[in-house]
């Protein structure tokens, strides 16, 4: 849908930031706190947390993330699933959200509408809290950027650092072609893999793909230890080449590091166990730069996604 | 300063996302936390919390919250004290926040640089740790959306809500001219001041002042009862007319009932040890809507800010 409307009647502008802080509330419906501790109020109170905490913020911008060919509750689903991922990253439980709205005045209700019950469907699948935000006019534009609060589900928080020498790289399930099929919008972030994987001490870091393997994947190799990637292991949805999977980014799928010392035979058995419609691949290690395996992929020619270019 | 250049060797796109990146965490210097646990992985991850905890969001737009008249130290700082003078407004103690920049790939580095640098100084003036945050592109603007997270200093929580029968209001410091005096950015949030109050029992329900004292201070009215203000005791900033102190917004003061058998001499000679040098008034009360003083203010020709209008 476009979110842009020419009839003044059907615009955001015919209500107001008033009137449509009172109608969100109403699409938000039971996500949303009761007052006084919830939208309305100059912050949200938050009851005290036992766990480590974590914090993330990701947009959805238009033009960049999304287009008019997507519905507005697709976009909601996507902004909250994108942070969700991120959660999902470091093995954690995702808890409340804010959301900041800058939009053109010229942006339909039905529009706004849309996005707001599609963030309450994904809010609600998975217990978040919408407890806050902003709206505010930004001319030409349209812009939500969702901040989501999680905690940690263990006393350990797993990161991007930790790799050590010939940890073995698993990627749950598959990559590529993720805007072509609407898997950029249509993923199921993977939360309980992630917290699955936070408890097992022999997994040693872990992110989610979001701007390609090929530059993801680097950002897991310690000072030393480079990606050493089997082209012959990568799995790829249908219709995908290689170069598609390494770069076209929004794949949300987990990508970590075991300990050498465990058997990938039986860690692939314990995932099967747990998590037996999820795919899991080992797809390389994380080698030492002198001691590349034969047949390592050469990612030079590949760059994932980079904002600013 | 202009956000936007002519100058491709100048601006943004000339880096890219990951390189701008690594040069924002050393303008933020030791505000941002080291690794692993702040700018660069999925998440921020933060300590558990004692206290309840508080959340809140507000952006910078250009063409809405600034402009090319401003610098862009100044922008970075009004971003962050924007959000805390939230947090005062709950009597809150502020502690982390997470940045998402979107801009166009046009705009310079000089820009980008100077924004940093402001904010790092405001968050090194309140403690405040800059824990993570996003950069995307967003074709033809720029709009800097913040995240800012706090603690309650004490058990109890000042909200909007509360607001007894014949409660005093009172507002902290001087009304109206905010824009063309500079003061939406200069300002000082009242943190101590917000803080003071929240230990207080007898303040009852607290906001601070941004979309001007004639629209926000319907939102302190409890059910039946209105805000009664007495317009000889508005207190003005130099040539401030009484309709540009009731509707120009941005004040940034906190505003807040307190109980009728608190004396107001009383409270106003507390205040006055604590705080000797901000500006105390009481301006009204919350009257009764079936008994209105003579010579209350009729607000309803004053309409304070207004989004998407």
């Amino acid at each position: 849908m476009d979110p842009f409307t020419h009839q003044p009647a059907d615009a955001v502008s015919a209500w107001g930031e008033t009137k449509l802080i009172l109608a969100l509330r109403r699409w938000l419906g039971n996500t949303t706190p009761p007052d006084p501790f919830g939208i309305g109020d100059d912050c949200a109170v938050l009851p005290p947390s036992r766990h480590p905490r974590l914090v993330t913020v990701d947009p959805v911008i238009y033009g960049e993330h999304f287009d008019a060919s997507l519905s507005p509750r697709a976009v909601g689903m996507k902004l909250l699933k994108r942070n969700l991922s991120d959660i999902a990253a470091m093995g954690g439980r995702p808890t409340e959200a804010v959301i900041a709205l800058a939009l053109d005045p010229s942006v339909s209700l039905a529009w706004v509408k849309g996005f707001y019950l599609g963030l309450a469907t994904t809010a609600r699948a998975h217990q978040v809290s919408l407890v806050g935000g902003d709206v505010a006019t930004l001319r030409g534009g349209l812009v939500a950027t969702l901040t989501l609060l999680g905690e940690a589900s263990s006393p350990r928080v797993l990161t991007r650092q930790g790799g050590q020498p010939r940890d073995h790289l698993f990627v749950t399930g598959r990559l590529g072609g993720s805007l072509p099929s609407g898997r950029h919008w249509k993923f199921q972030p993977r939360l309980a893999e992630g917290r699955w994987l936070a408890a097992r001490l022999d997994v040693h870091s872990m992110l989610d793909l979001s701007d390609g393997l090929a530059k993801d994947v680097l950002t897991l190799a310690s000072p030393g230890l480079t990606p050493a990637l089997d082209p012959t292991a990568l799995p790829l949805h249908r219709h995908v080449t290689l170069a598609q999977a390494l770069t076209d980014g929004e794949d949300y799928e987990l990508l970590f590091t075991v300990a050498e010392k465990t058997s990938p035979a039986t860690f692939l058995a314990a995932w099967k166990m747990a998590f037996p419609r999820t795919p899991l691949h080992r797809i390389g290690q994380l080698a030492p730069v002198s001691a590349l395996p034969p047949g390592t992929l050469d990612l030079s020619p590949y760059h994932g996604f980079e904002h600013l270019r």
